[in-house]
């Protein structure tokens, strides 16, 4: 009689887009062997997570078992699935990390700033070859996505074959990378799948997806009909085929293509590197490119989401590498913008719109199509690899709740499992097996701190209220020595007297302290307490807000 | 020979959508007599203005010229044309306000919290009736719009008429509410029309408008089919019309209808006291909708846009008056997302999901229809009225220049004019008079705060960076008294060094204190940005960060 049971565990993914960390476990209960796919970020925005820089799944469960991790395979080279591997690679024990060629060398750009070097990322090849770890024997099963060498992972285990599905779309002519093949995976599901872990990204999105190769005639017509101007173009850096389709569309309209942004630049080296991208054209330097006359010039830039520091949000500010836009020339999103970020894209395309430059965007849908697989996407990968069991992820709880609808009606057992939740896949049907505390890491400057240490709550009180910093004296007989003062940040002036704000918190200070019981001066933290309360209170009155307060008392010894 | 002349100045909406106040003038140059036509708000955001209230437009000019301003009319009962009225009436002189029946209901609402009395809103009858302002006389002429009563403006000037459409579609079975008639506008237009001033928030909408009358159906369809449960839904409050489809469909469907949320009860209130709104379905209160079998109720409430405080965001964190959703409820969002607000709905929607309720949003555009005339539209309105001149309004500057593209394509004479841009509109075509400085003042707690003021700036710096007091007591030698101490507030507790952070700060202070100048140490200034630098600096080193520093030096005297 054997007690050894095979887990899942998702760390992050599993109710968010981004950050994605599955872990998959096999061995008696507690003492699994583990192996972790993908080791992503996710992104701050202002209103949750001022001052953030990243966000990552919080890996101490992982880190306290890191005895026990075999290896880490990453499935594909976008951020939200790579983009925390240099800086949590410590404190997994050093690992072995296996990712195809293309991942392998943009992780190992990652590793590099945290100086590490190539040898930490071991380059796998594709199936059929598989890489054994500890009972697991894990191979890449390539499949199409809007980055080259996306894989699945055929995971088998004593207790039967996995799939993990990575990010995907069904795309049978990706233009770069390899297309996605039926036959393919026909075979590697045909003994048998015990689970199909799939992403659910686009459960919600009804038609079948649409393949990259219909976006490039609709580009090359595009650019052909512009006659004036520079043509420029965005699109998400790691869209190896995009970028090229909007580079061959330039090309074949006589314009020479420039690339601007590190991202950019970085991806196609890599693509080139790797050997996977040919037939890109020959790109010119930005130096070169401010020479031409401006209707013979393509620029394909960064920044499709709208980010402050990449090269659309730049243009959209005025002259960048002594490059002014204006009337005449023309500026193309082809992408989608993710929500969240359309504030900053709107924001964009009116500097444009005062600039004169044209914007077109992709509201009918011609010249952007999704990575991900549409909910007929994914019935039809269901049909192809019939699994037993169908374990929704990388996506918000909304999605994965769906994703495991849409698969129980198609007759099929499914389960929501979100952040924390360990499944024990081993029974008759998936059943949590325990529950791990998960939560997010933010890298904040240089430090990690988390998510619920308070650090960013009281940044985001400071935002909201303001600030008020109370200098008070005592003296040797804990007396007020003189009067206390004020010095405010982020409010108004003036209040509704009509005098300035700091002079009345100065007053009812001063007041306070002159009739204080010697219980209160005697003791700090009431002291403290009192002054803030003074504060708080004083300019509610006056300006009808709540500061956030630093009393500093000194006292003379 | 008259030097006369006929002037339009955009204060706010031009370039933005909300916050709408438009100024017409006509007299000799500097000295026209006034009229103002909305007095909107725009919404805050984290982004750009955290803790901020409501985002008003800068009146300063107008304030500046309030002698000579003969009236303000409201077109319609929107926060975006009404919503400033309360806060600025004092600054403008207590001006007249005309406004129709509804929307004078609503703005005395508004007044009544700044202790105005009734009197202050003049309620205006509907065209052909017109009101005399100084050299204009103005005509509330009816359309259809998102809320009822909505009205163009006809203005009659020695310069000819113009037509302020307000904000608009074209539609001629609203549900509640005045139809568009088509035949009166063409009546109105006849014997020629100066200037259309014409809302252009849809012009990017390639597809005619769809009618309110048909969601009703829809929505019917939708509710009778939901046998289990509460049926639960929002939309916007003021879409009293949509309102009343909701209700109609719970009360068809057998369900009870409750009301949650003041501002959907207020305007359901407005709507019944002044007697456009009948055929309501009886409500219940909410102390009755807990007694009530669930299936057998229907709610309908505030927050479409996942207002924190509003209905929807309250029963998505769960328990609300009473009630909690679950399994078997349902809950439709009949409204569309404003751009920037994507976040707080989808977080609403994935609460749902996991409170197991099943969410439909209008994705399948089925349950809402917008309230602005599309493209299509537009144009429609301009072949109606036949226009000499088009200048468009309400919209971000993308919206308004493809507007004027639109009109000129169509042969019109257009203008994208922006706020602080005064138009002179007597000449031959329309020319760039003036330009008045424009801006934003924002309602800060109970303050009034300009937005280059640098008040919230600060507050955006604190979020990003945290901030640090420094406090630093010289005696009357001018040498440090003891070392300085440092207290943090939203910085992480250790840093690099894994030495606390407030340690590290306060060690480099001392030492940089105990080697300064006698020149630095005598002199405030020099010394607190001194201290400030150290700080920031050795932040940098430890957390990565450059946080904003108070520093406060006490002198013995």
């Amino acid at each position: 009689m054997t007690t050894d049971r095979l887990i899942y565990l998702p760390l992050g993914g599993a109710g968010e887009i981004g950050m994605n960390a599955y872990v998959y476990g096999y061995g008696p209960a507690g003492k699994e062997r583990l192996i972790l796919v993908d080791l992503g970020v996710a992104f701050p925005d202002m209103d949750t997570t001022p001052g953030v820089d990243l966000i990552f799944a919080d890996i101490t469960w992982l880190k306290e078992n890191r005895d026990r991790l075999e290896a880490v395979f990453i499935t594909h080279a976008h951020e939200d699935h790579v983009g925390a591997v240099g800086h949590l690679f410590e404190r997994l024990g050093a690992p072995i990390i296996y990712a195809r060629a293309f991942t392998a060398n943009i992780a190992r750009g990652k590793l590099a700033e945290y100086g590490l070097g190539d040898h930490v990322v071991t380059t796998a090849s594709a199936w059929p070859e598989t890489i054994k770890a500890g009972p697991f024997r894990v191979g890449f099963l390539p499949m199409s996505h809007s980055i080259p060498e996306s894989s699945a992972l055929v995971i088998d285990t004593p207790a039967g074959r996995i799939i993990h599905s990575g990010d995907f779309k069904l795309d049978e002519t990706p233009i770069v990378g390899e297309p996605f093949d039926e036959a393919l995976w026909r075979e590697v599901s045909k003994d048998g799948v015990r689970a199909l872990i799939c992403d659910s990204t686009n459960v919600f999105s009804p038609n079948p997806g649409r393949s990259e190769s219909e976006v490039e005639p609709e580009v090359e017509k595009l650019v052909a009909s512009c006659d004036t101007g520079i043509f420029v173009a965005t699109t998400f850096a790691s869209n190896i085929a995009r970028v090229k389709s909007l580079a061959v569309a330039g090309d074949k309209a006589g314009r020479s293509v420039c690339l601007l942004g590190r991202a950019m630049r970085r991806m196609i080296e890599a693509g080139q590197e790797t050997g996977i991208l040919s037939g890109f054209p020959k790109v010119i330097s930005i130096e070169d490119a401010r020479e031409i006359p401006r209707e013979n010039l393509m620029m394909i830039v960064t920044g499709s989401q709208g980010e402050r520091r990449a090269a659309a949000a730049q243009l959209a500010r005025g002259k960048h590498h002594g490059i002014t836009l204006g009337e005449g020339d023309t500026f193309l999103f082809s992408s989608k913008t993710i929500p969240g970020n359309e504030k900053s894209v709107i924001s964009i395309i009116n500097n444009f719109s005062q600039m004169g430059v044209d914007v077109i965007d992709d509201t009918a849908g011609r010249y952007h199509v999704s990575g991900h697989a549409n909910r007929p996407d994914l019935a039809r990968l269901q049909d192809i690899v019939n699994p037993q069991i169908v374990i929704p992820m990388h996506g918000e709880h909304r999605h994965l709740r769906e994703h495991a609808k849409m698969s129980m009606e198609k007759g099929r057992m499914s389960f929501v499992a979100v952040n924390g939740m360990m499944l024990e896949l081993t029974g008759n049907a998936p059943k949590v097996a325990e529950y791990i505390e998960t939560g997010r890491t933010y890298l904040d400057g240089s430090i990690q701190i988390g998510a619920l240490d308070g650090i960013v709550r009281d940044r985001i009180r400071m935002a909201l209220n303001g600030h008020v910093t109370v200098t008070a004296v005592i003296d040797e007989d804990d007396e007020a020595l003189g009067d206390p003062w004020c010095d405010v940040m982020g409010l108004p002036e003036t209040g509704r007297s009509g005098v300035t704000l700091v002079d009345v918190l100065e007053q009812d200070l001063s007041q306070f302290l002159g009739r204080a019981d010697a219980k209160t001066m005697r003791d700090d933290d009431k002291l403290e307490e009192a002054l803030r309360r003074v504060v708080r209170n004083s300019a509610q009155g006056e300006i009808g807000k709540k500061p956030e307060v630093t009393v500093v008392i000194s006292r003379l010894a």
